[in-house]
């Protein structure tokens, strides 16, 4: 998170944070007219938002080079650099990504149960929004139109507080928004940029209750541990994933090598990377050489046990190494005595995202998928496959490692909450 | 809260907290192994801690007669210790609670959806338990069984925080239902009493984020906002109800007056009582003075605006009336000029658990149920049906009235969590 205007008074705080309860105020007089808007009506504002990001692409553009000429000059890394960077391509991505949950289906008044009661009263349970949900993310801009498109189809208003180095990029990008949310006659208040790029807006935002919904964090472990620790909004709680590949003693090899390999290196960056590998005792003389060399020819520096580390280049493995998402070409290993020791192991150090076994014997993956708690559990297939398109989502705002309302990849249903309408004639108890 | 305790020093604070995260620690073992239980084997438990109740009646009555003599001695209101008061049939209620809990279906396991993706993964969505819940609530000591029998049917275990004047009353309570839980087989530490009765204790179960999944405060408004503001842990927020009943235009007079009547005085110290009366303008004068007499006549104080003052024996209404759960023989009445005005009244005042219309006319009926958001949203029915046994849930953990996770009446489903089970055949992406 920035700091560079810490040198606010407190008096700047308290003008941010009713600045910020001033916009909630604003999206949830929005949001009435939104919840009631048809799927018509939150397609073609969702269409004419696309359109209105390509026709004003140069403009996005020359906000985004203010953003990352800021950042070169500060000397940011320029793996971040390129995440802040937009392109046509990129621009063109994130109108097509509008349009995407344009042709998705409405979530809202989706009925999920009903029945009549034997006293004749009608019961029904009906998907209705949020009302305004807070976003708050880092770097890529992209995130903008993503999380402005997802929330609109789900009938909810959205405060976007994205990254301070992507001010500019963001700006653009919501004016474009908001000005093609207007022409389709729906209040553009439904999609706010947040007042101030100080930490004193994010603050404001989590302690929103009853101005803000909900809140979900996208980014960095660090921001979604202070999100979650001093919200007193509700919070979904996104991402972090050190997810495991568990071979077991009856994996068909060269299924569990394919797979090891897809999950750690198919793309490092992302939440449902491998980070750590568990093989069983029975497999250490044959699978381990195997996977040690597959890993280091594939750039990948092994972190293992004693066992790994008999093969040439393995570095040792601590705690801190079991407890780690890498998000990069490392991988932590263990041989594990069984399946359950390797069920104990998971219990011990996984974020409770994504893990995997290989196995061809049905016993052990029941026994893995009944025993393993996390959002996703996958028997025979890369931890990569946990994602909302892969799922058949269709659109996604990120994947929740929570119990708490929404587990795993979150689509436009799980934006929604719930109401019961009953009918009756007179009834009285 | 208690604070009997103050006088505890910092050391004692940390032995408190220890003591809970060492409990939730246990919880957490024992939840591995009821989360694989079967039905059969978790509804065997149920039976045998209802039988354990009746069993072990006299030593629970006496506990709980040691309870209520403290509170007498400390002067506690008459209306409270009977809250606190178990009897005979009270007990026995408790027992065939835990019966009827076994009677219900299991929903762990439950598919909630799934599909054969295009690339041939299976992925199937299942209800699966939370694993530590933690239960902080007031008073009455059938709370104990009650959520007991709910965590344990739903496979979570459970730490149960009770009030401090029931705290003889629980722990027999509690004793009685490891004993025959453990008697069964199955971990007795599924069911807990967190250890230490000052407020340490509630605190601490505040900050056991990870080793508790969610928390439920049950009780007063205080207590409830409390744990909502304070709490890292996930917290389910229950119960506060500001009803609304809106008499509509288009209104069978006669049912109007019978629905009101209902929702006001058929229980008054429940959330979902009806405190707020609005009446269509158009029937100031008929039905204004109809159901004020009808009101007076059950004994109830009407607070209302300038039309209603104009009958006798009504008080002026202020702000601090249409924003109050009275929780007694009140309610603040006010004519408004349309339906939108009813719904611009709701969405000022109301806590979002239950409105209803009195309505003949579809579309007000229509309008109605769509721009209300609460938990609930009833036509020509009492308030009084928002409730988990009016609804054919058969069991019920509190009514919630946040929108995140579960919103209504919460039964067995809600305390559940889910996950995504994948199966393939060496998949990579």
């Amino acid at each position: 998170m920035s700091t560079q205007h810490d040198e606010h008074d407190a008096a700047g705080a308290t003008g941010v944070a009713d600045q910020v309860v001033a916009a909630a105020e604003r999206a949830r007089a929005a949001s009435h007219g939104l919840a009631l808007a048809t799927r018509a009506e939150k397609d073609a504002a969702l269409q004419a938002m696309a359109e209105a990001l390509l026709t004003r692409e140069p403009e996005v553009l020359a906000a985004n080079g203010e953003d990352v000429a800021r950042a070169e000059a500060n000397g940011t890394p320029p793996n971040i650099v390129d995440r802040l960077r937009l392109t046509q391509e990129r621009v063109a991505a994130m109108a097509q990504g509008l349009r995407d949950v344009a042709a998705l289906p409405d979530p809202v008044g989706e009925v999920l149960r009903g029945s009549t009661l034997a006293n004749g009263l009608e019961m029904r349970q009906v998907r209705v929004p949020f009302g305004v949900v807070g976003m708050i993310y880092e770097a890529r801009p992209n995130v903008t139109a993503d999380a402005a498109g997802i929330c609109l189809k789900s009938g909810n208003a959205v405060l976007l507080r994205g990254s301070s180095s992507a001010r500019s990029s963001n700006a653009a990008i919501v004016a474009a928004l908001r000005d093609a949310i207007a022409g389709t006659g729906l209040d553009p208040d439904v999609v706010q940029q947040v007042p101030g790029d100080s930490h004193d807006s994010v603050k404001a935002l989590m302690r929103a209750r009853g101005h803000v919904d909900v809140l979900i964090p996208r980014g960095g472990a660090g921001l979604i541990r202070s999100v979650v620790e001093e919200s007193t909004v509700p919070v979904i709680e996104t991402g972090v994933g050190n997810c495991h590949v568990y071979v077991d003693r009856a994996a068909d090899l060269d299924k569990a090598l394919a797979i090891v390999l897809n999950a750690k290196t198919h793309r490092t960056s992302v939440c449902n990377a491998a980070e750590s590998l568990l093989v069983h005792a029975d497999l250490a003389d044959t699978f381990v050489p195997r996977v040690v060399a597959a890993l280091q020819e594939a750039g990948v520096t092994v972190h293992g046990d004693e066992r790994f580390q008999a093969e040439d280049g393995v570095l040792p493995a601590t705690d801190e190494d079991y407890g780690q998402e890498y998000l990069s070409l490392d991988i932590s290993a263990a041989v594990v005595p069984d399946l359950d020791g390797a069920i104990a192991h998971i219990r011990r150090w996984s974020s409770q995202h994504t893990e995997a076994i290989v196995t061809e014997d049905l016993a052990a993956a029941r026994r893995f998928t009944a025993a393993v708690d996390s959002a996703a559990v996958l028997v025979n297939a890369s931890t990569r496959f946990t994602d909302g398109g892969e799922f058949g989502f269709g659109a996604e705002i990120g994947i929740s490692t929570q119990k708490l309302h929404a587990r795993g990849p979150m689509g436009l249903t799980e934006m929604t909450s719930t109401k019961y309408v009953v009918t009756g004639d007179g009834h009285v108890r």
